[in-house]
């Protein structure tokens, strides 16, 4: 459904423009206008500490009963632990975006993402506000300088979208994110916007989002950092005249959107730092969703599973050591695994098996690994990827 | 209390030979003899994927009442998810070594670490074991082969002893450890083995072990990951004549017990996979000592943090990033954060400090994180180390 040109719905502008944030000099301050009667929907970090923006975009969700006509985007910093300081920074940002755009404050909706715990210099976002507003576009370029502005330490664009058709009727979604390291369950270091020229009630949008949420970007893990600033936006513009609510496109649509999500959580997975093989572990035959999820989360956040995965090694004994280690009351001698197609354990108990074809699938820029615990019938697709030296490269020296 | 010369405790001979289980061809079975009347206690991991050894251990401990004559190591091999042949291997290791030396299999107490999921080669072992019998030995030299033989991926030697007088009575004590990978509270690959001539019951040593335990080697990490094949033994031979029941002593002995357990742990985390920096968390002000561990637990765990260790960055937005997301239902307004004597974060906020400071005190082979919660009054002091490249490195090709 993905299509390699990005098409824009219709009813977005978008520009970017660098405010010195990034010592780099690269752009780092990014707009997204959207007309009247834009819909929106929206879920948050599940960090107990969270950045002003996020403080601040939920509560105008609330405020606003999901109206939003602007969202205002820096890299660079993530104004959180800035504590009334960056509080009042970040109101002063949307105030100013709103006074240029004539619209209300509380129409605007902030992120921001980067560096914790550095005051948020709000001077140099102000002063480039003027730029941004006079460069707004709703072409597919702008779209893209939008996606690269947001960037930290990703090293590729992530956007994707996807047209729905119904007889007469035509939808456009498309979606951008950031996101390569802190990535984990409960949306870390993770901002993703999603556009659609669908008409939609936030109501509608919210109970569209968190589903596809859950099995998607809450499916994905870099490094298990659970960041304080992450935000998924659905914005529904109501352009195409085409309204959610009528039947058959419902589903369609619903389709989609997961479809954008996915391609985007896993641009996130196959970008996180240092990755060099993602990885989808496929945990069936469990009891129930959260017994699945939790063993799938323990499998691809141990250390020593990730760094066999950087070595393209066929070290199952770590699999079943992590699962064991999970916290779940299983049998382990009901548990198999299968890495690639190779059956490497069965009944908890090494089996022989090709080492060369397990090493091979490994090798892979993408494999599976599947464990079957033979408790039930619930099932979890959960992506991750391995952990190279570079990941310890990257962050080893990130602020000073 | 730590003396710079071991001594060894009377009632313990050691040896150790090459069986060619460690293809380097180092060292690799160990033999503890102790007399007859030693009580023991144990303790093992937590994880519900388990070694036949510890399996076996686990069964010999209850069935005997405690009363231990023989331990029989190897390192190369873990003997988990080896199936019923394991178990049968283990069994078989036992019995040769209970038949050579006159007492029961019951007697012999079986460890392994190593590779998980490789059929133990029990002839190489058996094979070896008259060799093994014919070099015991009492000497604090043979201790050390003993604690050399048990290593595996371990640059160094983990040993410590201490001696408790009381008047005219004196106690020794001696503990050897391995571990350096797969290290996390609920006893992760480690092995230790503790000796003392003091005379107790298997439940004494038990009620002595286990809040030790508690304090020391459940609260240190080096990567999160539980092993399969975690042991803690304790062995009391009874031959200094002096009993712990009697008052006085008993205190003096705990502490002494619990220094040698400290420094054991101390040393695991010294030595952890490619470890720079050696961290200790203190974390107070907490509401009880789960909600202190579990904090503890999740900044130690958090790769973020651990790569920051890694450059000696004062990074102190991801400690705090780490602490959000222990799932504590925490005030971050109440946190206050020091690295070294550099107050670097209060009410959840960053402050003004030297970072030059802060950097060097990170610079430290050891250094203190002191996290204050402002939620109570418990405290855990937590030990870890950094995430380097290195780590990674010994880790990604361990098995092929």
């Amino acid at each position: 459904m993905t299509i390699p040109a990005i098409s824009v719905p219709k009813g977005f502008r978008f520009s970017a423009v660098a405010a010195g944030l990034k010592e780099s000099g690269r752009p780092d301050l990014a707009l997204i206008e959207a007309v009247p009667g834009t819909s929106a929907a929206a879920l948050f970090t599940r960090n107990r500490v969270v950045a002003a923006p996020v403080e601040i975009g939920r509560a105008i969700i609330r405020k606003n009963r999901g109206c939003i006509r602007a969202v205002i985007v820096n890299s660079g910093n993530a104004n959180c632990a800035t504590g009334p300081a960056g509080y009042r920074a970040c109101q002063r940002v949307c105030r100013e975006t709103a006074s240029l755009l004539h619209i209300s404050t509380n129409e605007v909706f902030p992120s921001s993402t980067g560096i914790i715990g550095v005051p948020l210099p709000a001077n140099k976002i102000v002063k480039k506000l003027p730029q941004l507003m006079a460069t707004r576009k709703s072409t597919p370029r702008a779209m893209r300088e939008f996606a690269e502005a947001i960037m930290t330490t990703d090293t590729r664009l992530k956007v994707a979208s996807a047209r729905v058709d119904s007889g007469k009727q035509q939808i456009s979604l498309a979606g951008l994110a950031k996101g390569s390291g802190m990535i984990h369950p409960h949306l870390a270091t993770m901002l993703v916007y999603l556009f659609t020229d669908a008409a939609a009630s936030p109501i509608e949008l919210k109970s569209l989002l968190k589903p596809i949420c859950d099995a998607t970007f809450n499916c994905i893990s870099v490094d298990g950092d659970t960041s304080t600033n992450d935000t998924v936006l659905l914005l529904a513009s109501g352009q195409s005249g085409v309204a959610l609510k009528k039947s058959g496109i419902r589903e369609k649509f619903k389709a989609a959107l997961r479809t954008i999500c996915q391609s985007l959580a896993d641009q996130i997975v196959a970008d996180g730092e240092g990755v060099k093989h993602v990885v989808q572990f496929e945990i069936s035959q469990a009891r129930n969703h959260n017994e699945a999820l939790r063993i799938a989360r323990a499998i691809a956040h141990s250390l020593l599973v990730k760094t066999a995965l950087a070595g393209s090694d066929p070290n199952w004994g770590r699999i079943l050591a992590a699962i064991g280690a999970a916290g779940v009351p299983l049998d382990p001698q009901r548990i198999s695994i299968l890495i690639g197609d190779e059956l490497v354990c069965r009944g908890g108990v090494h089996c022989d098996f090709n080492a060369k074809k397990a090493h091979r699938a490994l090798s892979q820029p993408a494999c599976t690994v599947r464990v079957r615990l033979g408790r039930g019938s619930a099932k979890v697709v959960f992506t991750s990827g391995d952990l190279t030296e570079e990941y310890v490269r990257i962050n080893a020296d990130y602020s000073t």
